[in-house]
């Protein structure tokens, strides 16, 4: 009994959404296109403070990340690269009736019945016929005949013909008439030679099958299908049925989640473009760019925020799966493990609990960086409002990482719509993944555009010389063996076992050379999902009752303070006295360039409240008559009051700012 | 011969923006992609640093502007009603033989001989049939007569049928016999009836004529194409011919700048959707959802920035022109002036040197809102550091204006590749247009999405009722003129002069209870272009000798403090002192939680400096053993050190931060 109520949540959210003018469904007024939303007022607010604190945390307050903004629309050869152009795509198969896909690998194994269909005749106009004769006055007997006919009158032409034929040679001529005109009227009538194929599970009535033969032929134009051929046989495990329609699936068709377009005035394959499927690539491409210009070294990284595009078959969950979407992610680039273990002898074994409190250290391997940036991450969710508590880890299995990864974490949020385990756990749906994708991406564009994308490193040539042969060689092999390994599964078709033995050769010689592909961890962060669990997150109600016993259930939104949309309430306690709004006008401008605030003058204050409580202003602040020296030793203070529990306390106008600075940065 | 200079100025900028990262090509390792431009670490913090000052003035510091984030993929349905289906195209003429294309309006007049072709046929198997020939053994006479015919063969079926023709009546059988077989077979070639024109320019060789029009043929599938029908014709500066091939235009067709993309999984008419080409059309599509949800009302504007894309024939001007790039569009929403008049009586007559201290008042019509736009955007740019002499103002002449807009104000920059007019003066190109659109943005999606954009005033109506009869007229007279106006130049097709008026009359009864569709003032920026203002704004060169004599030129950019992407370059004197460099990291652990910082410890201080210069850091902070208390009033101090004039002085480390703040913000 989850499910309804887990609905009930994402309803009272998406609701609150549109309400209070945090996220619209993309041109409403056109009836909206799915899988596209638009950020009202309040959500843009919230959503430019999200990845304007993920901008500070991941670029601004290191020292080791530089940041990029890359175009959408890239070189296709990026693409081809990536794998994005050969890979990118889902096997699908339709369901012909609901139109629904499968992906063709995940099609699950059903038992039954078959019911198989050759196609179907139109039955039109054979019931008005019917209304007709019953009308025209039959006789009894003939009625009771024509009762039972009309009820298997649906069922198939056969049926219908039988009928028919015994009704042709009634004495009623009525009834004899109305079979003929029924034969007439069907050798007119159009047919569909499609056939039809439906899975009857155990214990189900045939007529599902029937019915669902008779909406496909409807679909396909043939009113009142009347259903051909009809035949059965016993299916076991089969995979070839939608597992929710039981209809039997068209055959597997490619589908790519890259948009295509045309770049320049010609729509020919030279000009086709892809909008970026994600931010990553953009970063890799431009990896020696940016270590050329920034004056940075491995380990560092290369961060970027910005829209990407995947033609989602079923765009689902509100802004959780969407169309378009926008994706913070970073490419920290390090040196391979055997970099490491040449330079500094060995590898760091870094447990977890040492990462919480450890900074970078020069001997990390990837595992230590993997888990360093995991700690980050959800340290960084923590920072924003989301509990270790609302979170879930998973970490890919070996058959789920992609063939070059060593490992990947995902960081999930309990969403509403998250389901169940058997055991009534939730694990939650991924915010973010933490991947170590090996050299793969460099290596793959090192290769696709012949340019090299590898680093010199003194310290790794100057360690190299001291080392015993022993260790070189050891060192060698392992890295020869991670070479060819990755050139191996990644070949081009004509590539032979010589010329990748030889590379993977050329690639182990050049440590000795201080050369290197570094490789990278990648922290890739969904920003509208984020979105939706903070709002998801925030999300409480509170019932009060008056003193009349009349009780009132208003939202409040708990956001972090340093995501609220508005950081501050501002109201003169009463409107119509010039002195109280002058003083609030003058506190806005004092706060108005650091923070964003909300001046409001309108209706009680506890109205005025509920309204902020609502949108999830952390702070209001009230300018009363005690403002204005009324009792003199409270002059020129206000009144703070605090979303979350409602308390109130007084502070000075002049520590305001700092006071409020403190608590949203 | 002032283009050299400009063209070297462009050059060390795009230099100069590579070499420190600024702007890179996008995709540059495959050779880049035309009209695509990626930001690199100080070009992306540029460009965050505009957006976020434009944010800033436009929404929160304002009470009458709400923020939108809409998406860059919506319903095709927008551009129908925003017309840029329709007309958002350039007149384009392509070459039919290398599928170049011009701009229509573009083309440059060239002067020649014209040698026109009025089709052609296929040789093909004429050259077999020779071959044979050769082999069966012809007289040596008819061997010297083919030879020569070979070599003219190519020519023109003429000369081939000219050959054959004396050939027939060959005694030689065998050569006989071929001349009947080339006459059979040139009667079953394929033929083509396309003319096709080529301009020979002066001295150059007929025969590229015929080579040209023999390709064409080729390409049109004629195998071994002998030309019909040629002629010549003097040209003198014809603008038909493509200005490379010579080969004349196909006639001038619509090419759409929209990028075309498919949404879902069928690439069919249903899911056709574009890239927006702007961001002012979600402003109008949301605006009732944003008036619904933003307790807002007229006037009041709603603000976005974001990504736009156009399919630019002929991106140009390094980040000026491109194809992907980004705006920041603001839409006013302003009462008609025909409303203003019924509550307030008349309309305020603003002059230029009143608005520049006036706040807005309720009586301002939309001449006044837009001068007022005009002036606050001039603001925002003087203080991003473009002084007013660096601009230049357009005014729209009524033939540039589209047939709804009223007014429209451009603010020009001068660039280094603006163009010179007769006098030798530099106008500048367009940063910002800022554009009074009146009501036709809203009255399109009204009547596109049948949903009404209009808005309820109860002001309107109260003032309405006690106007007197004659005013109340003269209002509804102007109001009915104008929809009547709009109406009738936006008609669909099936629209009849009747059903016009009825609305426009509708619409101006709908003044008495206080219904009207607001008009619009859009003040609209290219962030891309103003990057590349600012960049070139700030670029200086500074040339120093040094006591050998020696002259240096380095690079000082001399950005605001508030759009330079470092703020504070953050130097301990040495870096082989612990003590100083612990300090140095204490204040930058100080300031970047509050601004971009650069931590630099390799190198002299001048080296430093200079560094720094050259990506326009304005400030550069020394910890020195004087910070450490070596003269102990000192202690805690550290040297600031201006970027332009070199200045230094001695600030305390506890008031460092608001010394910054006050100047970046």
């Amino acid at each position: 009994m989850a499910e309804p109520k887990e609905n009930l949540q994402m309803e009272k959210i998406v609701s609150l959404c549109k309400r209070r003018g945090f996220v619209f469904q993309s041109s409403e007024i056109y009836g909206g296109i799915n899988g596209f939303w638009d950020y009202g007022p309040l959500g843009a607010e919230l959503k430019r403070n999200v990845k304007e604190l993920w901008w500070n945390a991941m670029t601004r307050q290191r020292d080791d990340v530089a940041g990029l903004e890359a175009t959408i629309i890239m070189s296709p050869k990026i693409w081809e690269a990536s794998g994005h152009v050969a890979t990118f795509a889902d096997l699908m198969r339709e369901c012909p009736l609901t139109k629904k896909r499968v992906r063709a690998d995940q099609v699950e194994p059903l038992s039954g019945v078959a019911y198989h269909f050759s196609g179907a005749k139109s039955g039109q106009i054979v019931n008005e016929l019917n209304d007709q004769l019953m009308n025209e006055g039959a006789s009894a007997a003939a009625k009771a005949v024509l009762v039972e006919t009309m009820a298997r009158l649906k069922d198939s032409e056969e049926a219908l013909v039988a009928a028919a034929t015994m009704l042709e040679a009634s004495n009623d001529k009525v009834v004899a008439q109305w079979a003929r005109n029924v034969f007439k009227q069907l050798a007119d009538n159009k047919k569909s030679n499609h056939s039809f194929s439906y899975l009857l599970l155990q214990g189900k009535n045939p007529e599902s099958a029937r019915k669902a033969a008779r909406e496909f032929y409807s679909q396909a134009g043939i009113e009142m299908p009347l259903l051909l051929d009809e035949s059965t046989e016993k299916m076991e495990n089969s995979t070839d049925y939608h597992p929710d329609s039981f209809v039997h699936l068209a055959e597997p068709r490619p589908f790519n989640l890259m948009f295509k377009t045309y770049v320049g005035p010609v729509e020919s394959e030279d000009g086709i473009a892809y909008l970026r499927p994600e931010t990553a690539q953009a970063i890799f491409a431009q990896f020696k760019n940016v270590l050329e210009t920034s004056r940075q070294k491995v380990p560092f990284g290369i961060a970027q925020v910005g829209k990407a595009f995947r033609n989602e078959v079923t765009p689902r969950n509100f802004i959780f799966r969407s169309r378009e979407f926008e994706q913070m992610e970073l490419e920290f680039f390090i040196k391979p493990d055997e970099v490491i273990e040449a330079i500094h002898g060995s590898v760091a074994s870094v447990s977890d609990s040492q990462l919480s409190t450890l900074n970078p250290q020069p001997n990390w391997g990837w595992r230590a960086w993997h888990q360093y940036w995991v700690e980050e991450r959800v340290r960084f969710y923590e920072g924003i409002g989301l509990d270790r508590s609302t979170l879930g880890f998973h970490q890919q299995t070996p058959a789920e990482l992609a063939h070059y990864a060593r490992a990947c974490t995902d960081i999930l949020f309990k969403f509403p719509f998250s389901k169940k385990d058997e055991n009534g756990n939730v694990a939650g749906d991924e915010l973010e993944g933490i991947a170590a994708r090996s050299d793969f991406d460099l290596s793959q564009h090192q290769r696709f555009s012949g340019k090299p994308m590898g680093v010199f490193d003194d310290e790794l040539r100057a360690a190299w010389a001291k080392l015993p042969k022993e260790k070189q060689d050891d060192l060698w092999k392992r890295y020869y063996d991670n070479r060819k390994n990755y050139l191996t599964k990644c070949a081009k078709p004509d590539e032979t076992a010589e010329q990748i033995s030889r590379q993977a050769t050329d690639d182990a010689n050049g440590l000795a050379k201080g050369q290197y592909i570094p490789h990278v961890i990648e922290p890739s962060a969904g920003v509208d999902r984020l979105i939706l669990a903070l709002i998801a997150n925030a999300y409480s109600e509170e019932t009060k009752t008056d003193e009349k016993g009349k009780s009132e259930t208003t939202v409040v939104m708990k956001f972090h303070p340093r995501v609220a949309p508005v950081k501050a309430g501002i109201f003169p306690l009463l409107k119509n006295k010039p002195e109280l709004v002058k003083k609030a006008q003058e506190v806005r401008e004092l706060l108005r360039p650091w923070m964003n605030v909300f001046y409001d003058e309108a209706g009680s204050i506890g109205r005025r409240y509920a309204r902020q409580d609502e949108i999830g202003t952390p702070f209001c602040v009230t300018i009363d008559f005690d403002t204005l020296g009324e009792k003199p030793e409270l002059l020129d203070t206000v009144t703070l009051r605090y979303r979350d529990d409602g308390r109130q306390e007084r502070l000075k106008i002049s520590e305001l700012r700092d006071w409020l600075l403190a608590r949203i940065r």
